[in-house]
């Protein structure tokens, strides 16, 4: 190892021990800066006060966060755990789709959504790889024998085709996901909210053994970190972002599983929901998603899942190219309009007619069909073309219109 | 009576008689012409060589279709069954929608799907007033004990709400609905597809007799008419048009369920789906309505129906007054949108821009609302006034965008 990806790591683990992951001013401060400066910046004299201060001071009473974050890289060293940032291969780029979530001023959205600053993983396949082809299986902890029934079985079937599935380990229908998986000899990642050295529910030690067998145990929280109730709703965000579409099987009315639809629906991914029998309260959240979104979609199955999730490997192909070949099979006006888009920045249907020769009207029906293909996404009056910093985004597709 | 309404009443039975219900010529023609003649025209010498002319020289070998008729009513007299036409004051006249039903080239919505010419009616309360404040509950006769649960405990609360549930008498889901209205003492009425002197089927005889005590046993066939395989879907159209949406409780795959919620959303009705354990072969088809239709709405319960139908009364504001109380709560906009609409004929949306001065975008980011709203309906390229010669359609409400 050189000095430069230590510092960068120990900065990076120092700053989830500062502050909660997917905090917005932390992350914004490591995009500008880096990780190095922004914690000698929250950690220098120049901070003014404020809520960020009075945090740092606090934490800096517990400890030295260069020193705790230098000890943990080494214990998890010795533990099998390795620290995964975004400028290594096995950096799951989805996430970074995060940065994309709107502030919901309705507060559906909270402020804590920005990406993840590190991944703490234990377990040998590369994250990126095991990702990239993955769905989200998650619902109740309380789960129905129904519900444990068609999680597993679900679970069992995307993972004898090759997909990656993750869960949050917890009892009920993550658990029956993840043993799906298992039994399928399928890869499946349990995305904690608490340090991966201990795994928690501590009852379920026995499946987390076969996780890692079999795929991967991964958590932003350094090790030695509680699983705190806040953190599970944090730790949803990254289910959401890291696969290529939720399922949500059992949930109970006022869930965490209605937030969770929440982000899956704002970074534009399938927000897929198993229905129940309007007879069980576990499956009254499920309802109330399907009711509330028109855009969550009904899954019977895990072929309706991979319907709506895309073809196998589509996932793949997180390059221009990729998204090359989707725009390949556009109808001439769709690639006119295509075409008129800026490479950054948005343009109004207005500007899109004068550019294209179109009518306005002929530009909105094009843009709807668009946005539904993943290819443009809107910004306040105007829309542009998917993708983050120059990051072609993959082709979710959204439910048909 | 007077000669005149006893000619018209003739000449409707008749027609029925030579024609199944539903034709779009036969109907078509009676809107130019009017029954008594179009009858004429149609036994007259004058009808051309095709289709029309084969089926009624095979009809007139049975029969003098004036005659069939003249009995038809006569018995129907004797047997407590009587006729109500479009001129009669107990006339339910949102089936008149179904002249709005686009044919579609896809084949969804088929040739037989015009307005009914007639009814017969068995039972005490006017036809019109009844089906005001209606919702259809149907499904499979195959009911597991979770839809006939499920249909009658839903129709039980309707009806206790002075709504009145209206299904097609068959086994199963359709039994359980009459059943729940009955038991909660509520209206019910039955819309069969074969003559209403003998219900079919037979096996739900006693129940029959409680619907008549409540409500009505209703059918646009004559007397004597069979249950034949091909009015079941004839029947459906009514069934979705005469209330104010529809709810489907269990339906098995490729189901009639699925051509009758096409016809609902195409009238721009309320399509309610009860979802169900996916590991029921009885709930399949309702799920595949919800996955291949995006405004078909989950419900659980009478509270999810009547929140998708609109508060209890709306329906009973049949008239304009009640559309202007709609038009009421419009912003400024909106009502500039509907003030620039003629009261007869269809404007594009450059038209309307044009007239309010709105820019089209504006304009149509306000059709749609007003669409969803039910003032408004597409016709072709442009939009016109919701509403049948001058009728004003009762404020239908879709699920929200």
């Amino acid at each position: 190892m050189t000095t430069q990806p230590d510092a960068e790591r120990v900065a990076r683990v120092a700053l989830t021990w500062l502050f909660e992951p997917g905090n917005r001013v932390v992350w914004e401060l490591v995009r500008q800066v880096g990780a190095v400066e922004a914690l000698g910046v929250l950690l220098g004299k120049g901070l003014p006060d404020g809520r960020l201060r009075a945090t740092v001071a606090a934490r800096l009473a517990a400890g030295d966060p260069r020193r705790f974050a230098e000890t943990a890289l080494r214990r998890g060293g010795r533990l099998g755990a390795r620290l995964v940032v975004p400028s290594d291969p096995e950096w799951p780029a989805r996430v970074d789709d995060l940065a994309t979530l709107e502030l919901d001023t309705g507060g559906r959205i909270d402020q804590d959504t920005r990406p993840p600053l590190c991944f703490w993983v234990r377990g040998d396949p590369p994250l990126g790889e095991t990702l990239a082809r993955s769905v989200a299986i998650v619902g109740a902890r309380a789960a129905s024998s129904y519900g444990v029934h068609v999680a597993g079985d679900m679970a069992h079937s995307l993972a004898e085709r090759g997909w990656t599935v993750v869960s949050g380990g917890a009892f009920g229908v993550d658990a029956a996901a993840h043993r799906g998986a298992i039994v399928a000899g399928g890869r499946t990642v349990a995305v904690l909210a608490c340090g991966v050295e201990r795994p928690y529910p501590v009852g379920n030690t026995a499946m987390f053994g076969q996780v890692l067998e079999q795929g991967l145990i991964v958590s932003e929280w350094p090790l030695g970190a509680e699983p705190l109730r806040h953190r599970f709703l944090v730790r949803n965000r990254v289910i959401a972002a890291a696969t290529a579409g939720t399922v949500v099987v059992e949930a109970a009315a006022r869930s965490g599983a209605t937030q969770t639809m929440g982000r899956v629906l704002a970074l534009n991914r399938p927000a897929m929901v198993v229905p129940g029998p309007v007879t069980s309260a576990m499956s009254v959240g499920c309802h109330a998603i399907l009711r509330a979104n028109p855009y969550a979609h009904v899954v019977t199955s895990a072929d309706d899942v991979l319907e709506d999730v895309g073809p196998i490997g589509e996932y793949l192909q997180e390059t221009p190219r990729g998204a090359d070949r989707e725009r390949d099979g556009l109808d001439e006006e769709s690639s006119l309009v295509i075409e008129a888009l800026p490479a950054r920045g948005a343009s109004t249907p207005e500007e899109i007619a004068a550019a294209t020769g179109l009518g306005v009207r002929a530009v909105l029906r094009r843009l709807s069909f668009l946005e539904l293909a993943g290819l443009v996404v809107r910004r306040g009056e105007g829309v542009e073309l998917a993708g983050i910093a120059g990051r072609t985004k993959p082709f979710t597709p959204g439910k048909a219109p």
